[in-house]
């Protein structure tokens, strides 16, 4: 059992951290591993309550992977593949709306069981994300895949401002009305942008990037964001990384500060990277 | 052709009517068939941007209907009933809220196209609508159908202040986070009540009150809430009919000014009843 | 009579008209055969009223021909001419200023019953309309006729912020507290600058600028402001309607968006100019 | 000459004034001999200013007498009497609007030239003066005089609180917008009450109330409102002095603090009245 | 070494607390060993700064003891007794006023080099502490010692709403000018009940109410207001702890929600009180 | 005995300075004989508190000569000498911060007494004055003496907006939170820059500047900055008069508007040199 006196040191050692970021903002990608697991869903959702109170102003951004599958599994709905990649056609995107939507109010109820104020929203709310149609390999059509044209902050604003969580799917609204998927770590690393946040953080279920990726304790704690081409090239960066660290750099370019690849398999990693300095996953700035 | 002078009459008409609503909140329960056709969807839609341009504040409660049907078919999921009612178990809720998220955020798209700036949200953001669990005939458990417990319509204040129409699904959140589903015409009623509003306007696919229920000539235009009790028994209202007017006799004593159960296939019914001397549907006050 | 559905018609062809001028400050200079006809004054007053209730801020400056004129007959005061133009003396400014004042609470009366909320001003009030005297030709002096200096707009705009409608006699106040007369067209030309007003619109008692005088069908919708001068040159625009053209020119090149020569004998002309796609008199834009 | 000293005393016996009187409000009715005199116009003015940068919030209601008796005459209008009292028809209206009105703006023209920010209303303005018909002795028909039926004072809140000095004709507007003559008196003390002012000031031609009418060093210089029926029963109080009087009376009842007659012959007496001990007119509380 | 899931176990554990206290105050009498000893001092005032940053609003009233006494000696200022009383004399008040001044700007200095921003009040500053003397036993003349007449807030509320850490001496000003000493506990007590405060903390050099004073494991954890009277007849509670527990006593019947006798010689006993289960002193409710 | 008229005068000749400085900023630094004559220091306090009132925002900065010498005697303290400066040790600073801490709330409750709300801050509080440590000639270390490093004045703007009167010990605090003493002229020119006053008052015990030292009659009354130097060279400025003359420069260098050395021995020297054209003293421009 732990001392009175030590509870006391780690709330002092939490004292710096709160003192930086206070008022600041922070994009928080949500997905993988995290997002399955109870606890572990319960341990990120305490974490962003426990920012907001102390005065940090968290914007979550979430996926939906498997959930989506599974709908879309149990709709009989067959994806079809152009150049190799999935196409994304309109009963599919339906269905990928639907499953974020039920998705993005749990995230939400939970906020609210655990005493913070959740609000939902899509890219659809108040056109917060516009998209354009983004092609795959040799411009092949790949259906309702987006690209983010504009974010138009001032809703997240006014919700922030209001002591609000805001919790968003991403997706697109395109200038015909018509709906787009938008990955989410590239969304996050718009809004991150668009908001002038200071940090993002996207949740994954690596450790972060390692040095030797078949070695889990050759993690990078900080690296450059000018340091990640060569990275890339030398092969060190590479499979579902590389669109992760891309979002990173970009959103580094557009002026958040620092940006995070956590591990979302640890509990409170967020926490532990925000109030502690605890060294945990890949700081990209 | 219209000449010009026709036309600066109907907006000089519309004046008088601006100025009542000038400031006040409207409630609309959105659904039936006016939901279904793209037409009569687009006029809605308008009219609600319209109300939003001229000073009045929309709310609008979407129902899902024919939808949830088909979504809930096309998933295999087959209702069980005890006492003769649908119970809405666990899976069937998953089906309704992720139905209702999709035309939540559709509404929303459309507002946004023609104009005006929507926000979709449901009873669970910011904890707009507490529910416990309601239950059926005889005490039968009917699942997760739920009763408003509480509105907390801080949220919905701050976004209509800041120029947002509001568009609302009817999900409640259980004192255990539990998702409850709850009839659209009593969420509106409700709604209407915390927000004070000054109307609640129910669209349906009927004239409205019918002396005769079998003579579509005989529309009761204006009834007084004391006097619904008695219609009732007299077998004057029926079947479907009688909770929607019982929401909004539950509305009038709860302070909002009129209620109106309006025929939702009428194009622009809304805009004819808001800005016009034009009898449309049945008023309770 | 007139269905319901096309009174829905011509209030959803308003809708893009009152979106686009949300906000804006439309300036009017209130004068002519407008000012005499009583069903006419209710028409422009209820156009005001109708505009400020759906978000645009109307700012009205008025002339007072007639009735100057006819006091200055029942008072036997005589009127001077030098080089042709007649003297402001002081006897005259002072009925000029006495009948303008009573014209200007006439209006603001009209437009409270109309139920607006109307202010009348005058360019002494807070130092509204500052001027300096005006020479005639050949710098003959002409009495107590005044160019406008400068504009103080900050109670106007405290004015409109609180919904009030502001309603301005064209007097302005010269350095050492003299009253002059200012035309009314270069008063409202001037306020529309300083309010960077979206709209100027001047009634007068003619079509606007027909192409050949004697040829009422032959009005000019359109005109960039760039080409009046070659329009005055040729003797299309000619007589009064120079300095009116004139004052529409410096308007624009101030910053107004558009300023209108309308037809004040139509009824209604302001509301189908600035609610309907109707071509109503000309635009210099 | 004055020694710097003397001239320190004198500002420093101004500081409890100061201080009892900061973001009060003071109503003056502004009239008689000091309207007339230059020397004693700019004194009224110059104290209004001095007020109003000092913290506290003037707000001005003048009378019109001599120059309107003139005006008449010029143009022949001759007053009809009913009952021995001056019938006010709607010419003699409109004379008495017109020129209250050149008065008002040659007040508020002062005003802004001493450094003050004037405004000019009329009880037309915003409504700011609602009136009914008074009706003459036997009920006799005395045309358009009118009693306060109600005082709208947002307005006056408004502009008093950005700053500037309203300068009121007592002119009000009855139900149908027609135009009614109000008494200055009567009409300083309605808005007096309405606003909730700490002082009401009434300018008069005479020293204050006298306890021996005929010795001018008899002036009664304190006096409760509950001791006036007396003194006018007993004939200390008469003729023009009495309906002053009761406007007082009626004002303290209203809430208003103190009430003041004073000498407007005296130069700055509102000044010596406010900032300082000097016994000038009477006051009755 | 701790490991990271137990830093954020301790972090979490405090989430709760967070959330109760959120925008409360919190009144704190910071004097004894905790005032003395370097290390406590920091640990005190990193808990002020921490509270405030995570949304608590703490309001610091400091003793002077030692300090006090070690100047009077030096200055060779000998108290005199009067009923067994020392009297404080106006050389003896002018000391420890200085005193207590030089201590009040050492804690502000503290809190502002450990990231938070302070601001050293007396009572004197904008009257916040208004005093009456208080006489000895049989009315004995003690000089200087006063009774708090008043708490004048304003200030203070300023203060705290702009984001500063308030640190009061209790010196309280008479209704001549003169200059009083205030029990800080007393002051301290009235502040907590002026403001509403939710938490009054008392630190001093016990453990707290112990049942047994001879018995340090004896502690009273929790005890109601109530209770109290009966405590101090059994002689329970005695000697300087009666004034302390008086204190608390007033405060709860004040308004103010629970209050706290600390041990202040353990490091972070607020913190700890605050943001944790663990029982630290007696809780007088 | 003054007439009325006379008073009426004076507050008539004040009102031109009235608006001159309606809601500027006049940082006076109050010292020397002005601070221990009780008469005169009535008459300044009353001077500041007339200026809040009317508008102006003093800020004082004050000194404490005497007393702390005194304080000094009476505990033995004995000053070394280094290169022929007395060196503030830290027992020395000690009894500079202690009385000028005790002096400082006299000022402010003589504010309160005299109607205005006072408060009193040290260059600690909210980091106010930050300092670095100042040597003397010939790199000699003498102590705790500071220069201003850097004004932090937030905390003064806010306290005067609302309508405090802020008084100042000219204390500051060093990088490791170290107390240093401020030359009192020096620390009231770097607040007027930092608040970018309108007026640097400095209250001395002689006339003003002389043109020649021995007679009293040689004052010169204005005095461009750029002309300092020469007069120093000259010897015309000469001894302690020097480095306050440099403060007004260089505050006039950081934008002050102009400056001024009054002769704090008559009586009300602030209010006649702010509100009258009475020439006293030197201004530096």
């Amino acid at each position: 059992m732990q001392s009175a006196l030590e509870k006391a040191r780690v709330l002092v050692e939490a004292l710096p951290y709160i003192k930086k970021f206070y008022g600041k903002t922070v994009v928080i990608k949500y997905g993988g591993h995290a997002m399955l697991n109870s606890e572990l869903k319960q341990a990120v959702i305490t974490d962003l309550v426990l920012m907001k109170f102390v005065g940090i102003n968290p914007v979550v951004v979430h996926g939906g992977g498997p959930d989506i599958t599974g709908m879309l599994k149990r709709l009989g709905i067959e994806s079809q593949f152009v150049g190799g990649l999935r196409v994304t056609d309109s009963s599919t995107m339906e269905v990928v709306e639907m499953v974020l939507g039920k998705l993005n109010k749990e995230i939400v109820a939970l906020i609210n069981q655990l005493g913070g104020r959740g609000i939902g929203l899509s890219g659809k709310d108040a056109n917060l994300i516009t998209a354009t149609k983004k092609l795959g390999k040799d411009q092949a059509d790949i259906g309702f895949v987006g690209e983010v044209a504009k974010i138009n902050p001032q809703l997240l604003k006014t919700v922030i401002d209001e002591g609000y969580i805001p919790v968003i799917s991403p997706v697109g609204i395109g200038p015909e009305g018509e709906t787009y998927n938008i990955n989410g770590d590239t969304a996050a690393g718009a809004l991150a942008a668009a908001l002038q946040a200071d940090k993002l953080i996207i949740l994954t279920d690596v450790e972060g990037i390692l040095a030797d990726p078949k070695d889990k304790t050759s993690l990078i704690s900080v690296i450059e964001a000018a340091d990640i081409p060569s990275l890339i090239e030398q092969g060190i960066i590479q499979g579902g990384m590389i669109p992760k660290v891309e979002c990173c750099v970009k959103a580094i370019q557009s002026g958040v500060t620092t940006t995070h690849i956590l591990d979302g398999r640890v509990p409170h990693a967020i926490l532990l990277e925000v109030f502690t300095d605890q060294g945990i996953g890949t700081m990209v700035k």
